[in-house]
């Protein structure tokens, strides 16, 4: 598994670092790679309308689907999203020859982290029937329509938007925690109890740019004075409440310059929280607090709510199933950790009772390619989702 | 004065917009422009070696020397620099036929504001024997040398890091405040006591770039959070000092994603008041208010200081007889004021005495196209210049 993902890292839009967006010829690559090792583990490959590769071993009954995203980041670490592929191959090779009650399906997802057109979710969003056909008309940096790049890389724009899977027995994801907890915490593996919620929303502080020099103080509306109270409190926020993180990622200042007072301070705010009403209540106050931090300064503050995605929780049942097979497998209790970043389970739960499986990464470092695992967690991984899968079938 | 500084405006290196730097097709056309007025003023134009244009009429022992500049920032007013340079053409138009025991020059120096070059006061640094010849080597955004820019409209390198004025009995300039204390107070000259000393500096914070989802916020290391509690101390700092003026006008966040904790913030700080010891001691102050933000979050925090230039009072002498002359004109006594601007004041004052007056600008805003004097206003400036030379003469 740790070799195959070496081998995909090597499939990069860019020389030096591992760039792969969505119908890259990158991704291309990867996804040919991908389809022979399914071949080789009794699976048959076959690409869905948007380009996902899905491979599959037929059975009675309903399907069971296991999978995770081939695509990446810019210059993105090689374990987030490909060794949840891998950790499913492996784990239906060691089954390829007991028989299952049940279909087998391994997804890799032809598009999660939708850098490409700022989408998140494009390839499970097929399998959802929750992908929005005017999508289609977005286009890439170089002006490349969404459909135009469908078209490109074999798949069919017109069939994106078809109906959602009906017959999955549950979807089951293993996934780097891409947080700091297991690591800390010296842990191997934790089960995800749910996908926190999360609000992302723009604070804009409009003063008024002055001289630096000839200004003086009390005559000053310093949008930058504005934004570095606020973003007091959203850190403060953040450390404040249980479970909240909170976060000022982007920052633009106006007119910046040395010598000038800014006059406009443009700043990106995401808060999550795997309690929806606890993060609402945070972006609320957030919101007032902007509001006061601009006042007391003459500075108006505008806030715009760009996207609300609720939490969204794993299968009870599902998930308990897999924190005792992985208590099984590593003799110890396993956490239950809310997942700050989204994950194509997020898509799923809409057609599919999901779990999901976190493997400890070296000091929490994702999207990065200092992105590490080790062989051992990888191990337990397999080991944890191939006993999953005896048991489903026992 | 006000229609030639409508005629000077129409000379710009940008379409639409108003932008004239140091040896530019459209400060040629400016000087040529101002030439032709200093012959009508009865003044001799020449050139100096690094392109200033100076108007002399000669007289018996020493110069006095007025004026102010011709170059102008990007996206510029019309009256930051002509506005003195035409105000003293007038009022030596005005004595044109009085005898003066002085020989009179009007300089339209050819770069105040730096912004070719980043270096300020290459025109007057010249008058002033403090031109540095290393400077010649510096290359614009173009990559031309500023000894080929000087070349080019006509100058000579080889002889800008000349000997320095020793015949000028005084140096007085007329510039809008650029600053909003006399619009406020609704008067429409000042005198100015001192050119603020100035300290730039940058500091810079490195914590760790993490996920915004995924990294409790005991974990992080963000360098926002801590840059953001710093520009809060900067802010308190200058209102917390009377004549302080304290800025943090530059931010640049690293990566800059939405969805990821700020690892490194770049802030620019830029700290003026009258006095250098006052100055001195806020900077202090707030590089160890950067150390503790840092220190608070296991964000290192660097500073490095980029200028630290005195504060230059202009002569005691000099300035009291233009606000005798000043309070004449107006009927009431004028206000003295610390330019928190630099000025070409700074330089000659190394060879001469130097005063300045203050022309109020509506609303203080300067280094904008919205840049506006009241003609009313440069109607005082020219009688007190003019009396001032009358007096001078007397």
């Amino acid at each position: 598994m740790l070799e195959r993902c070496d081998v995909l890292a090597r499939c990069s839009e860019e020389p030096g670092r591992l760039t792969r967006r969505f119908a890259s010829p990158a991704l291309a690559e990867a996804r040919e790679l991908v389809a022979g090792w399914m071949r080789e583990a009794g699976l048959e490959p076959r690409h869905d309308a948007v380009g996902n590769l899905v491979g599959r071993r037929d059975g009675p009954g309903r399907t069971l689907l296991l999978g995770s995203h081939l695509d990446t980041v810019r210059d993105a670490g090689r374990y987030d999203g490909p060794l949840g592929v891998l950790v499913a191959l492996a784990a239906a090779d060691r089954v390829r020859d007991r028989p299952l009650p049940f279909a087998l399906e391994v997804a890799a997802f032809a598009d999660e982290e939708g850098v490409r057109y700022g989408t998140a979710y494009l390839g499970s969003a097929v399998l959802a029937g929750r992908f929005e056909a005017a999508w289609l008309e977005r286009r890439d940096a170089d002006g490349v329509t969404m459909a135009d790049a469908i078209r490109g890389w074999g798949g069919d724009p017109g069939a994106v938007a078809g109906p959602r899977r009906d017959d999955l027995l549950g979807y089951c994801e293993v996934h780097i925690e891409q947080g700091p907890v297991l690591d800390d915490a010296e842990l191997p593996v934790a089960v995800v109890e749910a996908i926190a919620g999360q609000t992302r929303a723009r604070a804009t502080f409009t003063g008024t740019a002055a001289h630096a020099g000839t200004t003086p103080m009390e005559a000053r509306r310093d949008a930058l004075a504005a934004a570095a109270e606020w973003i007091g409190a959203v850190e403060a926020a953040g450390r404040g409440t249980a479970g909240l993180v909170a976060t000022v990622g982007e920052l633009a200042v106006e007119p910046g310059a040395a010598n000038v007072v800014p006059g406009r301070v443009v700043a990106s705010v995401d808060v999550r929280h795997a309690d929806d009403a606890a993060r609402e209540a945070a972006v609320r106050a957030l919101r007032e607090r902007a509001l006061a931090a601009g006042a007391a300064r003459g500075v108006e503050a505008g806030w715009e709510e760009l996207q609300a995605n609720p939490a969204v929780p794993c299968d009870p049942a599902l998930t308990d199933r897999l924190a005792d097979v992985a208590a099984a497998v590593t003799g110890a209790a396993v956490p239950r950790l809310a997942s700050g970043a989204g994950h194509d389970a997020v898509m799923l739960s809409a057609v599919a009772p999901v779990a999901m499986l976190f493997v400890r990464c070296d000091g929490g470092v994702s999207h990065h390619p200092a992105e590490a695992v080790r062989a051992e967690d990888v191990a337990v991984a397999l080991d944890v989702t191939t006993r999953l899968l005896e048991e489903l079938a026992a």
